[in-house]
C-alpha cells in the first residue's frame, strides 16, 4: 500500500465540517467519494485521516491529509483525478508519495490558523463567506494586538475551550500569536501544536471584545492564570476562521514546499 | 416624488446581470421586489436607474441606482428595510435622498472598475467566485503592466468593444489605468467616463498575454490606433471583474462620502 499526503484548501461555507457524518456533506465524505471514484478502492473506516479538524463554515487553504491506495499515481494524476470529480469549492493543491510512517496529524508539530476581520463601516458581499464584517467601532485597536500577542507561551487554555467537551490536555503551546491592522482589515494569526475545541474563536472573540473597549488589554493574559476563568469569551464566527497551514516535524518538515503564499 | 440614491454592492455570482430580464435572477429585480415590498408601491418599468451595467458573474462594490418614491424613509430605514428583503449576496451600503435632476446613470462622470489576478501555483477556492486565477507563468509581468497603463487618454477602442453589438461612440476617455503587482496578486484599476461592452475585461485580457510573452508590450496601444485591429483580443472571464466606483459631477461629487476603503 502506497502512503499518499494530500495539500487541500475548501470554502467551508458549503461543508458540514471536515468529518464523514452521516446524511451532510463534509470534507471527508467529498474526498473519500472523489477517491472511490478515481481508484476504485472502497473507503475503509479511518483510512483518511487529517492535519486538523475544522467545523462547519471554517474553511482550509493548507489542509494536510493522507490516505492509502494501492494505485501508483503520478503526483498531477491524483490532484487532477480527484479534482475533476469534486466541486470547486474544494480543491486538491498538491499530492506526493510519502513514507510509510507519515501521518497527517500525528507527524505534526504545529498547526497554523487566520482569522480575518474586515472593518470598514459598510459590509462586503464579495467575501461575506470567509472574512467576519464588524460595523462597530474598534477604538482599543492597539490593546487589541496587544492582547492577542500575549497568549504566546504555554499555558492552561481552559477559560478558551469549550464547556462540556472532554478534551484532551487543556495545556497548550502557543508559538506566534499576532495580529496585523491593515486599515479596514485586521488579520489574525496563531500557531500553535495544538489547539482545544473553539479555542481560536474564542481568542478572537475576546480579542474583538478589547478592541470595543469592553475588556482590558490584560484580559486575555489575564484568563490564562490558574482559577481566572470566571466568565467564558464570545466565540467569534466560523466564517472567518481560515486553517492556514502545517508544520510537520522532520522528516517531513519541507513536504510540500511552499505553495502557498504568505501575503493573502 | 422623493428621488433617493443608493450605493450598493453584490456579488456577481448568484445574479444573471444586473438588467431585468424575464426569469432569471437579476440585480435590477431582486432590488425592485425589494422596494415594492419595502413601500408597497409597485415598479414601473425604468424606474430604478443604475450608474453602469454589469454582465453575469461581474460584481459589484460601489455601484449606485436611483429610484422615485413618494415615502418618507430616513437613510438607515432604506438601508435596513430593503436588505431584510434581500439574500446576503446583495447589500444596500447607503441610501440618501437627492434632488430631482439627479440620475444615476447620467450625473455620473466617471466609473472606475478593478480585476484581480491570482498567480499562485495553486487555487484558492475562498475566492473562486471573484478573482481570476492564473496559473500560468508572467514571465513578462512589467511588460503587463506598462502596456495597461499605455491606455490612458482618448482613444478610438473598437478594437476592445464586442464585436456585432450596436455600440455608441467608441472613443473612450480612459484617466487613469495601473496594475498593481502585489506578488501573487496582480490588480487591474481603471477609470473612464464611459465603457464599451467588455471592454474592461478585454484589456485585462490583452495585457494578460502581454505578462505571458505572447504579445510585445506596445500591443495594447497599437490596437488603438486606427486600422490597427487586426485580432480581437482575448475576453478575461467575468469572475475577476468588479465595477468598484462612480464619480459625479457637482453638486453630487461627495454623494457618498469615502465609505468603500481603497485598499481592499
Amino acid at each position: 500500500m502506497r502512503n499518499v499526503a494530500l495539500l487541500i484548501a475548501y470554502d467551508g461555507s458549503g461543508f458540514a465540517g471536515s468529518q464523514r457524518q452521516v446524511g451532510v456533506r463534509t470534507v471527508q465524505s467529498v474526498l473519500e467519494h472523489a477517491l472511490e471514484g478515481l481508484t476504485g478502492e472502497s473507503p475503509e473506516v479511518a483510512r483518511f485521516a487529517a492535519a486538523g479538524r475544522t467545523d462547519a463554515g471554517v474553511h482550509a487553504r493548507g489542509m494536510v491529509v493522507n490516505f492509502r491506495s494501492e494505485r501508483l499515481l503520478a503526483p498531477r494524476s491524483w490532484v487532477g483525478g480527484l479534482n475533476a470529480r469534486m466541486q470547486d469549492d474544494i480543491r486538491v493543491l498538491d499530492a506526493v508519495e510519502v513514507e510509510e510512517g507519515f501521518h497527517s496529524r500525528f507527524s505534526a508539530v504545529a498547526r497554523s490558523y487566520r482569522y480575518e476581520v474586515l472593518t470598514t463601516r459598510v459590509p462586503d458581499p464579495l467575501c461575506r463567506s470567509h472574512v467576519l464584517w464588524e460595523p462597530r467601532p474598534l477604538p482599543a485597536r492597539d490593546a487589541l494586538v496587544e492582547s492577542f500577542r500575549s497568549i504566546v507561551g504555554t499555558h492552561d487554555f481552559t477559560a478558551f475551550g469549550s464547556a462540556g467537551s472532554s478534551e484532551r490536555n487543556p495545556v497548550c503551546t502557543v508559538m506566534e500569536a499576532d495580529v496585523e491592522d491593515r486599515g479596514e482589515r485586521l488579520v489574525f494569526r496563531v500557531k500553535a501544536r495544538s489547539f482545544l475545541y473553539h479555542m481560536v474563536r474564542r481568542l478572537v472573540g475576546a480579542a474583538l471584545e478589547v478592541g470595543r473597549g469592553r475588556f482590558p488589554a490584560a484580559t486575555l493574559r489575564e484568563l490564562l492564570e490558574p482559577g481566572k476563568h470566571r466568565f467564558v469569551p464570545p466565540t467569534a464566527p466560523a466564517r472567518g476562521l481560515v486553517f492556514w497551514s502545517v508544520d510537520y516535524r522532520p522528516p517531513y518538515a519541507g513536504l510540500f514546499g511552499s505553495l502557498l503564499g504568505g501575503a493573502t
